[in-house]
C-alpha cells in the first residue's frame, strides 16, 4: 500500500470489444464497417500537406467540419458539436447536462458505457428494464428524472423505436435533457432529427465510426439547440481544447461529400444482413429484429458462451456479454458476404 | 430561460491561443514547432493502409506506442500512459490522483489550464505565488495538500527549476502525487526522469506537440510507477476507450525512431532563441531566462497589450495574458529565423 493510495480514484472502466492486432482474423465484434470509407476520404488524406497538418494545432472549433455537418443536415449555425468519437460526445453531454440530484434514466440493456459514465462522474441513475421482447417501454420514462439517454436503435439488441415513441418521451420530459444516441441510425431506424425544431430538450448523437467507416479517425457529433451546444463546448474546452487531429477532421469533411458511396455501402450491409438472418435461422438461431449493422442472435442448439469461445479459437471474433439477461445471445457484426460465409461454415463445424 | 437550464453545468473554459485559419500569417502564439516533424513521420503516414486505418478502431491500449516510449526512455513495462495530447493526459491525471479534501497546490503564474481542470472536476486548490523574479519557491510546497502540479520549465515564464529543487518537493510530499509537466523539457530544463525509480509519487507528463512538431496529431504521455499508470488507464477507459486515431499513433512511433533529426531541430530553435534574445534586448525588452521554445518578454518602451494588438494588425500573432502579474509581458514562440526577422522589423515599425 502506497502512502498516496487513498487519494486514487477507483473506477470500473468500460471494456471495449477485443481489438486483435494480428491480421488473419474475421472481426465481427465491434460493429466496424466491412467496407473502407469513400475514396474521397482517402484522396483528401493523400492530398493533405502533412508537414503543416502535423506541426500545427488543429482548429479547436472544428469549424470546417461543423459547417459541413450543419449544411449536410440543413441545420442552423451553432447546432453542431464535434467530438473525438461519439463516446467523447456522450461523455461531454453527460457532464454538461446531467447535474441534478434526480436519477438519469436509461434501459437496463443498452450501451454498457452509460452506467460507466454515470459512476465516473457521480451522476445518480436508474436502469429501466426492457420488456420480455427487449423493447423500451415509453411509460417508464414518465417519472421524475435528471435526464434521459436512449440508444435508438438500441444496442446490443439492434431494436429501433418509432419516432413517435421518442416524441412521447420528449414531450413528457420538457424539463429534462433527452439524449438520443443514433450511432446505428443509418442502418434502419427513424431518426429523431425532424423533431429538433420542436423540442429544445433533444440532443441527437451520431458517429463516423459505423456507417461512415471511420472508427479509426475518432469523430462523432451532437445536434441540438445552440444553448445546449454552447454548454457542451464549454465543458469540452474545460478538459482538452484540441481533441480531434487535423487528419481526422479533413477525412470527416471529405466523407460528407460522397453521398452515393455512403448510401451504396449501407445497401450492401443491409443485403448481407438479410442473408445473415436467413442463414442463422436455418441453423436454429433466434434473432431480434435488427435496424443496425449487427444482429443480436441466440443460438438455439448450443450455449452462446461456448459458441463464442469456439469461434474465437477459429479466429472469428463476435461479442458475448456476460450479464444475465443477455448471456444467451451473441452480437454479430455484419461483415462482407465472404466473412459471413466463413462464420456460417464455422458454426456448422461447431454445432 | 429554458426549463432544463438549471441542470446545465456552468464552467469557464480554457481559452486556447488564437488559431488563424488563413495562410499568410506569422504564428508565434501557441509554441508550435517552426519545423516539420521528421521525414520518417511523413513516410510512415504515407505508407499506412488508410482503408484499414480508417475503418477499424485504433488499438485502445496504444500498445505499439507505449512499448516504443518504454524502450526510448528505458522504462519497465506498465510505466507509460498515452493520451490525446498532454492536456488529455493532465485532465486524466487530475481526475485519477486529486481526490482529497485538501487543496492541490500549483503556482499562481503557470499553465492556465490547471485552475480550469480543478474547477471543472470540483478539486480544491491553492495557487502559490511565484517570487518577484517569477520563480517557484520550494518551501511553498511544504504544507498539507491533496497533490501538487508543477510545470518544469514553467509556462508562460519559461523558467526551469533545477532537478534537486523538484526532488525537495517530492521528498517532502511522499503522501501526495506530484505531477511534473515537462511539455518544454527538451529545450533546456533538467528532466525529473532520473528520479522516477526513487519516488513512487512522481508523475512526469510529456507531449509530442512541441519539440516533436506534432501538435496536429494530439499525442501526449505520462511516465510513473505502474500502480499510477493503471489508475490513469482505468479513468481514461471510463470516459472514452479510443481517443488516439491510428494515424496519430503511427506518426508518434515513427517520430521516436529519428533521434538525429529531433536533436538537430531542437538545436536550430535554441540558436534562433539566442539570437531573438539579443535582438529583443537591443530593442529594450527585458526577458526572463528561457529554457523553452518561447521567450517571455516585457517591451520596455511600449505597452505589451498595445504591441500585441499592433502585431496582430500586421498578421503577426504572439500571446498576451491579461492577468495582473504578467500583463506587461508577451509570450513569443521561437519561429524560423526569417519569421523572427519579420517580427523584429514589425517591432521597429511600431515602437
Amino acid at each position: 500500500m502506497y502512502k498516496w493510495e487513498k487519494n486514487l480514484r477507483v473506477v470500473e472502466p468500460y471494456v471495449p470489444g477485443f481489438q486483435p492486432q494480428q491480421r488473419n482474423v474475421i472481426k465481427l465484434n465491434t460493429n466496424e464497417n466491412p467496407y473502407p470509407p469513400s475514396p474521397k476520404v482517402i484522396q483528401a488524406l493523400q492530398a493533405l500537406d502533412l508537414d503543416n497538418a502535423m506541426r500545427k494545432y488543429p482548429d479547436p472549433n472544428s469549424g470546417e467540419l461543423v459547417r459541413a455537418l450543419e449544411h449536410y443536415h440543413s441545420l442552423d449555425e451553432g447546432q453542431v458539436f464535434v467530438g473525438a468519437g461519439s463516446d467523447d460526445v456522450l461523455a461531454v453531454a453527460f457532464l454538461a447536462f446531467f447535474n441534478s440530484e434526480l436519477p438519469v434514466l436509461f434501459p437496463d440493456v443498452t450501451y454498457s458505457f452509460y452506467p460507466v459514465w454515470t459512476k465516473m462522474f457521480g451522476i445518480p441513475y436508474r436502469e429501466m428494464p426492457l420488456d420480455d421482447g427487449f423493447r423500451i417501454l415509453t411509460e417508464d420514462y414518465r417519472q421524475e428524472n435528471g435526464g434521459i439517454v436512449i440508444a435508438n436503435p438500441n444496442a446490443p439488441t439492434g431494436i429501433a423505436m418509432a419516432r413517435n415513441e421518442i416524441e412521447e418521451i420528449l414531450a413528457a420530459n420538457s424539463a429534462s435533457i433527452v439524449i438520443v444516441d443514433e450511432a446505428y441510425i443509418d442502418y434502419g431506424g427513424e431518426s429523431t432529427l425532424p423533431l429538433l425544431l420542436d423540442y429544445d430538450n433533444l440532443v441527437i448523437v451520431r458517429t463516423f465510426s459505423k456507417s461512415r467507416a471511420m472508427a479509426g479517425a475518432r469523430i462523432g457529433y451532437a445536434m441540438a439547440n445552440p444553448r445546449l451546444i454552447r454548454a457542451m463546448n464549454d465543458v469540452a474546452q474545460s478538459i482538452n481544447s484540441y481533441t480531434k487531429p487535423t487528419t481526422s477532421l479533413v477525412a470527416a469533411v471529405a466523407s460528407l461529400a460522397d453521398e452515393k458511396y455512403f448510401r451504396d455501402r449501407i445497401g450492401d450491409v443491409l443485403r448481407t444482413r438479410a442473408r445473415t438472418i436467413v442463414e442463422l435461422k436455418k441453423r436454429s438461431f433466434s434473432i431480434l429484429p435488427s435496424s443496425t449493422n449487427f444482429v443480436f442472435a441466440s443460438p438455439g442448439r448450443v450455449d452462446a458462451a461456448h459458441l463464442f469461445e469456439e469461434l474465437c479459437a477459429k479466429n472469428i471474433f463476435v461479442r458475448h456479454f456476460k450479464s444475465e439477461r443477455i448471456r444467451d445471445y451473441l452480437r454479430i457484426t455484419i461483415g462482407t458476404d465472404s466473412e459471413m460465409d466463413a462464420l456460417f461454415a464455422a458454426i456448422d463445424e461447431i454445432i
